[in-house]
């Protein structure tokens, strides 16, 4: 328990949550997390197996998302990207025959552009990432899961292995993916991860595709280790068989062969979710884990922290004999 | 003389014409010269020496002034720039604390993306130069002075050494300059410079800055040479005794320890200039050389053809001898 919170935004259930979370359906629980927990209490994780390279500058969508959002700049209903971006420059690349495939904002390449002169200068994505949020005015730490590059592939039938920003956004994740590939040559989680992990009193997993933005940080030496050790719950990204957004649903039809629901999740995960955070009415099949029933897809940022606090509420009361 | 024209974009006076320029009065009288002659009549090689490495990016001020300006983009009133530009980039550049002192905007920073990332694939400057004009339209050969980076430096009393655009925009050009510096380990122009001057009929210096536009042209190895053979026009930068725009006036004080004048200007280039184009009642002490007074401070689009007009038809009177 607590020792004593510190007004509205201290969660008197955990003093030390995790969560592990990809791009927009992770960014939005976050952004209910840090309306329930002070920045000594939450750590976010965030997978950087989505980061491309494009016009030079090195991108990272998963942390980018998550940073926009908790910095308020993040289109509520888009959920990616800056409300109110204009693409001048996107515009112009056109014009020049450069790529144009995947789209970057005004405001946001001054972010890619910072970032890649910073990491061009010796820094590490993980002081990086800790700069830009902080200039945004984010306050709770925010790590990426790895300094190192570690692409995810994806390989498909017809179009062979191809970058996972290829085939989401190039392809439109049209061709179906027979297997997802890690890539990188050091398997180590960014400094301040297995820290974080090992003082957890709970470990959140973000609604995020288990596949290719909760994996890659599994992926990583020592995070699943750290997790068998831990109380963890998982916030279904599939809500009435269906995902709420993005690839997962035909990702869970090519690759488990199954229909997408929330114990394919939790199946997919194995034996490391301990709770499951469902949306109304589907929780039927699940009998042999703590499974909370609730309005689970998100609006804005009070219901975010509605879902976020009915989650750690529900943690508490369901994993107290784990702590 | 020319075997024929092709309409009014051939002038009749000369067949092979190389205009060396830096930034804005360059682009003007180089828009002028498009209009007077056809592609194969003229080439322009363009100072590379004020080129800077900024946000990571390869920025070549002068050769983008001239590419806005060929492509009608460039504002006619400032000169350099897109007309109608945002700054959405550096907007957030500044929120996210990098550098603000030199100004990109955002269709702008397509040029230096994707001229940045051809040269890390291994593309010379010149061939990134000729696909980013080629890709706006522009037909005319434009050649950088040279491929390797030829970085000027300005010595001032005040501050040691400067890079030039650190000194010229950094410090609005304010500390009196008394050396002008011009570095890189390759003294070599690029492919293409020696070829066109040494197959040019006259040579014309556009009316930019002596000591920091055409200078570092000179400085490449064997262009003196080259230009010494060659019948060569200078249009005076200089106009009722103050330079037209920039920071040229104060530098040939601080430089050459004189008022700035055209004559000033012919003393400087030394010999290598055989008639001079000044602006109405500017050339009264000038008798050494063929002189023609005119309006030289152009305006929009037709004027700079004008211009270029009449200073191809006086250069074809007064230097016919040394052709």
């Amino acid at each position: 328990m607590s020792a004593g919170g510190t007004g509205s935004s201290r969660h008197a259930g955990w003093d030390r949550v995790v969560c592990l979370a990809g791009g927009v359906g992770g960014a939005r629980l976050v952004e209910g997390l840090v309306q329930c927990l002070s920045p000594e209490q939450l750590t976010v994780v965030v997978n950087t197996g989505d980061d491309l390279v494009h016009w030079g500058l090195q991108v990272c969508p998963d942390l980018d998302t998550i940073m926009y959002t908790l910095a308020g700049l993040a289109p509520v209903e888009r959920g990616w990207g800056i409300e109110g971006e204009t693409f001048a420059a996107l515009d112009m690349m056109r014009t020049l025959g450069g790529e144009d495939w995947f789209q970057l904002g005004d405001r946001d390449l001054a972010t890619h552009l910072r970032r890649t002169a910073r990491l061009a200068e010796g820094a590490a994505l993980h002081t990086v990432t800790a700069e830009l949020f902080a200039a945004l005015g984010v306050r709770h730490p925010v790590l990426p899961m790895s300094d190192a590059p570690r692409p995810t592939r994806v390989r498909t039938e017809e179009h062979g292995i191809l970058g996972f920003q290829q085939w989401l956004v190039g392809l439109r994740g049209a061709p179906p993916a027979t297997e997802i590939l890690f890539g990188g040559s050091d398997d180590r989680p960014a400094p301040g991860v297995l820290e974080a992990l090992e003082a957890a009193e709970l470990v959140v997993l973000a609604p995020s595709n288990p596949y290719v933005s909760i994996d890659p940080i599994l992926a990583l030496d020592g995070v699943v280790a750290a997790l068998m050790t831990r109380p963890v719950v998982a916030l279904s990204p599939i809500v009435g068989g269906a995902a709420v957004k993005g690839p997962l649903g035909g990702m869970v039809r090519s690759l488990a062969g199954r229909e997408p629901s929330p114990e394919a999740v939790c199946d997919h995960y194995g034996g490391l979710v301990d709770a499951l955070v469902v949306e109304e009415g589907d929780g039927g099949d699940l009998d042999w884990l703590p499974v909370l029933e609730t309005q689970t897809v998100m609006g804005g940022r009070a219901d975010r922290a509605r879902l976020a606090r009915e989650l750690l509420d529900f943690a508490a009361r369901a994993l107290r004999e784990h702590r």
